[in-house]
């Protein structure tokens, strides 16, 4: 960041080709036929379309646009830094310093200034505080929580996960964006893990 | 499409549940580290990437959000059409028809009008007209020439393709939205063909 990038061009296609191995971090959570485990770009794609889709049931009004780009960007870290299973056992510090240092490396790639344009993007995500921010969260959380209904448990039975840890973990992040999407999914998660 | 939507929120999760199935639709390419075919969600993120870093390279300025969405959308088709690898044969009319009864069937998942916007995002990028739709297309060519130049040929062995057949069916729609970026893989393209 800062040095002159002589060929931006050739820079952008290299942060391109670093940005393909998020196609070889496979996340906990299935596909939702539960074939596989999915794979960090492929759930990246798929937020990008909630994001573009749920927007109008958020609590305060996105810029579906600006969402949609915190969601495409929000996992890259994860190929220097891996995924951390939201109820698997991570140390949160260790985990938060390789995604600090894996932002500077990848977001480093591109040429001045949109290597710092697009880690603000991540940043403002981290941050968790803007409209925008809260809403993609939001659909981070969620999106795992339909792919285990669609499986029949998924890694709620593999972490022995109960309802009350459900509800702190995904639960408060997903009522805090978009209260309404969690509401409609509580009749299902009530079948599964029966009343909170 | 026009029909009410007494349950719009349940309706986006049903089109979100079946967008899912395009993380089991399989390309032509691989992804850049060679080892599996890349599926057509993950395809559809890194080209999302791919326009967010690139649009300074068009030939005319695109909006990198339409571009996105765009990118997003263009291959929901492929859940029931399935992939028609470009430097394979397939009959193009049969094709279209199958991707016009997808789009018919997938957008009109979502309540209305949103069904008809996503559709119309589709249409557009079809069309190959407009700006963005120019550019999101000169995005869609470039990035499987990107992996097989990685890959040390990849789809261009499997098919026997040569560099005219490479130029007529790929490099004239990457010239169309973004020369600059075709003449920058020019030597690398001639390593590997030969000159044109
Ligand atoms: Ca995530």
């Amino acid at each position: 960041r800062g040095r002159p990038a002589p060929d931006p061009l050739g820079a952008r296609l290299r942060f391109l080709a670093e940005a393909d191995r998020l196609k070889s971090v496979l996340r906990g959570t299935t596909i939702f036929d539960g074939t596989r485990r999915e794979t960090s770009a492929e759930h990246s794609w798929h937020l990008a379309l909630f994001a573009l889709t749920l927007g109008e049931h958020a609590v305060d009004p996105p810029d579906p646009a600006r969402a949609v780009r915190m969601l495409l960007l929000h996992d890259l870290v994860e190929i220097d830094a891996g995924d951390a299973p939201i109820h698997g056992n991570h140390d949160p510090a260790a985990q938060e310093e390789a995604e600090l240092r894996a932002a500077e490396r990848l977001y480093g790639l591109l040429p001045s200034p949109q290597d710092a344009a697009l880690r603000a993007i991540w940043d403002e995500f981290e941050a968790a505080r803007s409209v925008d921010a809260v809403f993609a969260r939001s659909i981070d959380r969620v999106q795992p929580v339909l792919a285990n209904l669609a499986t029949g448990g998924g890694t709620w039975t593999e972490y022995s996960v109960t309802r009350a840890q459900l509800e702190t973990r995904v639960g408060d992040k997903v009522r805090r964006g978009a209260p309404i999407l969690w509401d409609a999914l509580v009749p299902r998660l009530d079948a599964w893990f029966g009343p909170a």
